[in-house]
């Protein structure tokens, strides 16, 4: 059992005034201490551009904590982890600021953690500042947040800058969706089943459908949304991540090295997609009004600060194909959207059907197995079997029979963490098995640069509208269509 | 949707006073004749050695019925029922009375069915009955019931008889597991699976046991089952049928001549059991005195009418080999008995492990994919599957998550008919792809009688007592054990 982080840390977090820190970082670091995951000596230190002192800080953040920890605070734990807050006061555009916190992190030996949980326009500044002061040697590290970059031009930019000053094996490059316990699950099924292992390739499954579906509209981030878009908001990184995860051979070992070898070559292996191809393989959608939970919502245009003639799109469709031995032929269909009908996200292997039908004289169609991995909200895995319906009505009749687990939905949603908890926990121990390495990254923006640059310059450039509170444009359905296949139905 | 036999029927009923017809077909009967599987035209002849009328016959058996009948007789469905039945008086050791049953067999062009519902030294005096009256031209067919011998002699004896009068196609032998529903599921658990049928073999199965459990002991045919004991009454029909469906190829087709090539190809596929290897291969058991469900039940010596020195065993496991390409080196274990702990029977499938850990550096131990198929009491499948156990408390953790079906066991109970009433339907209706073809018999008695054959003979012939209530002798345990394997427990 582990009990806590080997090594005490300092655990510097930039933006420590941030919605990120205030959201998921902090209520992580409270859920840790409450676990006991965090070292004894282990120490953080906030760091924003404000004049305040310790105090001040941690009066002002348990507010902020309250609102978003899903439990009460209790006293004891909120003195232990506060106890470990210093706040500093640094512009991280001041060289000489980061002087200041060179004097607090001098006072302990502990394993230096960046944490930028800032815009990413500001994290050369960081990087520089920690470079100047010598804060940047092994063994600490720093963690980046996404976006990294709007292109593989962008994000080539940042990380050619933060490599001047630190290596890769210091970098924690965050999809926040490797945390998920539901994503850390698929190695489990993916590698510890014998009958999934052995039918997992293009002989077996015939294709494979990935739904991330939202209800959310923009939430007030039109300036950062319309810039980046679905695609490059979602697909880019947690869709693609999901899928690379339920592709990739199995690694040598669960080093970092050997897992992200094998993530890279998947994403290397996608077949591209651009000006050619594009409206065969892809659909962009934007949504209108409509009706979700009983209650209305505005359209993407007329979303606070919208700019009426956008065109970034809100929904994507798309089918990805892989060219190696493993899944040549077996498409995936990728579908992601805000203010669709229901938020969950769901993978669903659709094996194939069995090419020789015993009982095709007895006018009984065979039916394709499934294997329905609910990621959340409850998750829980479901097999959809064929057996014989019984009784005497029909000669011998196959029907699907789902088989479904009654104890994991339940025992995933009481001991399931938040994935900030175990990223906070997996970079306090320094295991980067579960971050996003620079090849990652940058072979998924060389497959999305294209298809980005195709609807740009496609004739019909414009999103197809839907309405909010359906599954998308029509074109969506249209996608399987064409295939003679329709998307898994919400259940 | 099957309405009812294509062709009217004269069902003939030899043995119709008897134990069989009042506890299964009468009832089995009933039950087509309620949801209108019977042609309109179908007689029932019931013959027996009574000066009775059908009136009689009739009154008599509508008490029996009612016994046996697990709901309310009908009046309508009744009348309808009895109003096929006619009472024929035939003593079958006396040729000439087959005549009688000629008279009335003329008055109809049905097709003629014989139901041989009698102990197996009377079969012959039917068959040549028949033959001298020319009432066994095709397409009439005759039914078999077990036992059709007690060894491979006096079964090819029997199978001799009735070859000089009728054709293999006319004959149905019945095994009435065949006839149950949770049984021909297993056609569609392995012939419509894709995920099943690529992984249905040596490479992929590390072994399968099979159990069928009875609470019951002799009930009464202290010489009948001295006679045969668990071997003979269970093992040579019912485990060895389930075995062979578990593990023949894929059928060309669902005639019986297909199934029962593939089935016949698994029996003579069993590597020999015999002086030399019998005590490595099986355990025999004979149950003492002890509880059942509270109360107390004598021990076999003591039923009625035992010999007290009887070495007939009450209990069989048996380790089986198959020598063929896809199940060699894949063990099945195959155990029943009387006066267990509870009554129920069920596969398990046991998936070898992966040989590749990916997990081992975190310590997480590999578990094997099951699937469990309980047959009966309460049909269901359940799929014993790996996941992450959730949480941080352990690395990496992989746990069984039991996947089953909520629907499955519900609907079985619910449109489940009785083996007799398929058995009946399918006899009236002319197909043999659920009954036992001659070559099967035989193949089955040429394994079987050797092993009788090594446990006469060996040094230590007596079985192994066991506590009734239990799960048999301990040898039982350690037929596993010796292979570092442990039987699946009751849940």
């Amino acid at each position: 059992m582990i009990i806590e982080t080997n090594h005490a840390c300092d655990l510097v977090i930039f933006g420590a005034k941030g919605d990120l820190t205030k959201r998921k970082l902090l209520p992580a670091l409270y859920k840790l201490e409450k676990s006991k995951k965090i070292h004894k000596y282990t120490r953080i230190i906030a760091s924003g551009r404000a004049d305040w002192s310790t105090e001040d800080y941690i009066e002002k953040i348990k507010t902020e904590v309250k609102n978003f920890l899903n439990e009460e605070i209790n006293d004891l734990i909120w003195k232990n982890l506060s106890s470990r807050i210093f706040f500093c006061n640094i512009d991280v555009h001041e060289p000489l600021h980061f002087f200041r916190l060179k004097t607090i992190l001098k006072q302990k030996k502990n394993i230096i953690v960046y944490y930028c949980a800032v815009p990413s326009n500001t994290l050369n500044s960081i990087f520089i500042g920690l470079g100047n002061a010598h804060l940047n040697s092994v063994p600490s590290r720093i963690v980046l947040e996404k976006p990294l970059g709007v292109c593989l031009k962008t994000s080539k930019k940042i990380n050619d800058q933060i490599s001047k000053y630190f290596l890769e094996s210091q970098i924690f490059r965050i999809d926040h969706y490797l945390g998920k316990e539901s994503i850390l699950n698929l190695f489990a099924l993916r590698f510890s089943n014998t009958c999934l292992f052995y039918n997992w390739n293009n002989k077996t499954i015939d294709h494979i459908q990935i739904t991330v579906s939202e209800e959310v509209g923009i939430e007030d981030r039109w300036n950062y949304f319309n810039m980046m878009g679905q695609m490059k908001d979602m697909v880019q990184n947690h869709l693609l991540q999901i899928l690379t995860i339920l592709t990739m051979d199995q690694p040598k070992n669960i080093s970092s090295e050997s897992i992200q070898h094998e993530k890279v070559k998947i994403l290397r292996s996608l077949n591209p997609i651009n000006i050619h191809n594009i409206n065969k393989k892809t659909v962009r959608g934007q949504y209108c009004s409509g009706v979700i939970n009983e209650k209305k919502v505005p359209s993407y245009l007329e979303e606070n600060g919208a700019n009426k003639n956008s065109l970034t799109e809100t929904f994507v469709a798309i089918k990805v194909d892989l060219n190696n031995k493993q899944w040549s032929g077996v498409p995936f269909y990728l579908r992601t959207g805000k203010r669709l009908a229901h938020k969950y996200s769901e993978i669903v292997v659709f094996f194939k059907k069995k090419p020789t039908n015993l009982f095709k004289n007895l006018n009984s169609e065979l039916l394709q197995n499934k294997l329905i991995i609910r990621l959340e909200p409850n998750p829980n895995i479901i097999f959809d079997f064929s057996v014989k319906a019984p009784g005497l009505e029909q000669e011998y009749k196959i029907e699907n029979s789902q088989l479904k687990s009654s104890q994991f939905s339940k025992k995933y949603s009481k001991n399931s963490i938040d994935a900030y908890e175990r990223l906070l926990f997996e970079i306090m121990r320094g295991v980067q098995s579960l971050f996003v390495c620079r090849d990652e990254i940058e072979a998924a923006w060389k497959w999305i640069d294209p298809i980005i640059h195709a609807w740009k310059n496609s004739k019909n450039n414009a999103p197809q509208l839907y309405m909010s509170g359906t599954w998308g444009p029509k074109n969506s359905d249209l996608l399987l269509a064409h295939d003679g296949r329709v998307w898994y139905e919400f259940h």
